[in-house]
């Protein structure tokens, strides 16, 4: 059994292409044991982005707070708090943030 | 893409042997076609419970509301919101609320 506080968990500034205004805090990655996923949680600013890209591993995301726009394959879907998006592997997808924000984002560790 | 609000999931009675008071959103499952892991939002009220039980496969969790013990083979560990719990397979364990809560508990495709 591990347990952790979120506050005692770093909020590491997202470094990759297209990231902007974005940090991340991994709750739970392989650094933990955990064998088959990774539970991470976003903060992102006004007007703050994810990379745009493609990968061959899913997304299962909450927004706890915020709002904007998700881009999925070309098309725009609005977000609020409350919001959930199942991305699959092999979808183009951005998130776009239109206010301060915070979302929950599962991936398999095969994506870590 | 698929994309759902946490309000339009149905609450479920979790009807287990030792659950009490106890509710569960499944936002994501492999009904929805996820692939690997699933993830669900628990509702507990006060006083409620989780089953005390082993299984085989995992659960990472972290407490959204409330306040209350985690049991894990044979101790209580304290949790508030923001608490986060890494529960590995194999591991006895049990979540007994002391005041209403919310939590959100993932497992992988295995357990569903």
């Amino acid at each position: 059994m591990l347990k952790k506080n979120i506050e005692s968990v770093p909020k590491d500034k997202v470094e990759m292409q297209g990231a902007k205004g974005l940090q991340v805090q991994w709750l739970f990655s392989p650094k933990d044991g955990v064998p088959n996923f990774s539970f991470r949680i976003f903060h992102i600013e006004e007007s703050g982005t994810t990379p745009q890209h493609t990968h061959a591993w899913e997304h299962e995301v909450l927004f706890l707070e915020g709002e904007g726009e998700v881009f999925v394959n070309n098309q725009l879907y609005p977000f609020k708090a409350g919001d959930a998006f199942f991305i699959p592997g092999g979808e183009e997808h951005q998130i776009r943030a239109k206010s301060k924000g915070k979302f929950i984002c599962l991936i398999p560790n095969s994506g870590c």
